[in-house]
């Protein structure tokens, strides 16, 4: 049910053309091969969810577009610098159903070329001038880290915490949404208690995300997200919706050691991979996971029940939508 | 011959202490395995070059000390990170005479603890507060890319101008000297012209330092750098006596035949490898190197000549003959 009327995208399609022309003029690499990878990475594009946060997260206060549109396309490439890094990490062929540039290059380019782009990233978070949305990107930065590490350290395991879970899925994703929202706040000089609200937002909007990820990586197939479904369980990686399904089985039974042996990477045929999907699916986990997307939505939207300004609101509100896939 | 009387590491042991404090505990990592091995990197450490290049470019001015150690905390960590991925890049096993992490983990797990590094840096460089220096710092991973990333496109061809080399190595090891000592005098408010003078020292020095170091890979064993001799050349990477030894050689000679066979890679034999680095060794073209690294040291000595305060300018000359390996 959509109480708003506004279409995020829309209203910020001008500002957001600004970010892209920023981000396309950051990313220029001068090195063959590299420079084309690179464009088709970044025009296949996602939403650019974590630049409208930070453009909106300004929009309810006094903000300067210019510097707005800089930070914006900071946070854009600092996300794709990742993503470049992490594909290389997992070895992906494939990201927004483009080739990766992993399976385009070796990896010793990859990972130069990921690091250029984080430097180009920091450059615009520098060219803000603003000590404390510096300070913002670098710890996010650091969060970004600690959660792809933890994915990998933690990998395999099929003892793991909600806890665990929701502190590697901050990292790996919240944490930008939640800086994103931060930065957009403080360069648009909010007052300290709403800067602090809309990072809780961006938080929980980042969380919703991922967990609808996480759904998306077991429901679908190739076609949509540009990737092998199930993906997560070929990595070793346990996610909300498979500690949902393994709280179901009893803890002895044949169910929990073809799990266990799964995620411990000790089954290599696709066709038992394949119907442990099909398991996960038919045991109601996906839409437990989804209740708890929503109530991450829910707790988004009571954040920012404060702000003043009814249309940035609204269009808050319709990003939270999108995050979490009940409209594209 | 050394006309100054001052030891820089005895003179600054107390402000580098204080340095290595800072960089041990941003490099605190909570992992397994990874905690140990960037410690032991940390702790293999060099000599601290770029730290004490920005703390002594800070000295001559209005500084705080706390600031200036803050900042070269970030250069040591940005250093360490840029070494981290250039191993993986490298697939180097050994560094500074110790496993590289890539030896240790896998290189998902290398890149990610490079980025966690990435990020501590950033978070110092922030912590100093001052917009300029965060500017020279992101501008300066974006330079240090740069150069990597040319020395990647660019290897295994023999064709190559002093120019292209000279900004190659500026990129991949100056221009961290030149943002050192430029931090370092922006951090203690020193004039723009100083500020432009000192970076122009920190880069002479960088240029000098990175000459001498492709002459080792030369003239050195395994035991002094802890790597194989001519790693550079079984790399098809071109250094500045390469050049000048190819120089020497007749275009047609089957001398020239077997330089270019080596550099585009095609030669495999070990024993052809170590004879051509025992015929660039005997055709003077380490001396001549020499002399060009000599000249930039030359020219840095003349960039400082106006610092007023005679102790810092006799400590910054004697971190030249350092650099340069006068002195160890």
């Amino acid at each position: 049910m959509k109480l708003h009327t506004r279409d995020v995208f829309e209203t910020m399609r001008a500002d957001l053309l600004l970010v892209e022309a920023r981000v396309e003029l950051a990313a220029t690499v001068d090195y063959p091969i590299a420079s084309t990878v690179v464009r088709d990475l970044i025009q296949a594009g996602g939403k650019r969810l974590r630049p409208l946060l930070l453009l909106l997260a300004g929009r309810a206060f006094r903000y300067d577009l210019d510097q707005l549109v800089t930070a914006a396309a900071g946070i854009e490439l600092l996300h794709t610098a990742s993503l470049v890094h992490d594909d290389t990490v997992d070895r992906a062929s494939l990201r927004r159903g483009k080739p990766t540039l992993n399976s385009m290059l070796g990896s010793g380019a990859v990972i130069l070329v990921g690091d250029y782009l984080f430097a180009q990233s920091a450059m615009l978070a520098a060219a803000t001038m603003n000590p404390r949305v510096v300070g913002v990107f670098a710890s996010t930065l650091a969060d970004i880290c600690d959660g792809q590490l933890r994915e990998m350290f933690d990998a395999h395991h099929i003892h793991q915490s909600r806890a665990d879970y929701e502190r590697r899925i901050f990292g790996k994703t919240a944490s930008l949404f939640a800086g994103s929202a931060e930065m957009g706040a403080i360069l648009a000089d909010a007052p300290d208690a709403a800067v602090a609200a809309l990072r809780a937002f961006g938080s929980d909007v980042g969380m919703a995300f991922q967990i609808i990820d996480d759904i998306l990586d077991l429901r679908e197939g190739t076609q949509r997200l540009g990737k092998p479904a199930g993906q997560d369980l070929r990595q070793g990686t346990v996610t909300l919706p498979t500690m949902l399904y393994a709280a179901k089985l009893p803890s002895t039974s044949s169910a929990t050691e073809r799990l266990q042996a799964i995620i411990a990477g000790d089954v290599d045929s696709t066709a038992e991979i394949d119907q442990l999907v099909i398991d996960i699916r038919a045991s109601g986990a996906l839409d437990e996971a989804f209740a708890v997307a929503e109530s991450f939505a829910e707790s988004a939207r009571a954040r920012i029940a404060f702000l003043p300004d009814d249309e940035t609101r609204d269009l808050l509100e319709d990003l939270t939508d999108v995050a979490i896939g009940r409209r594209s």
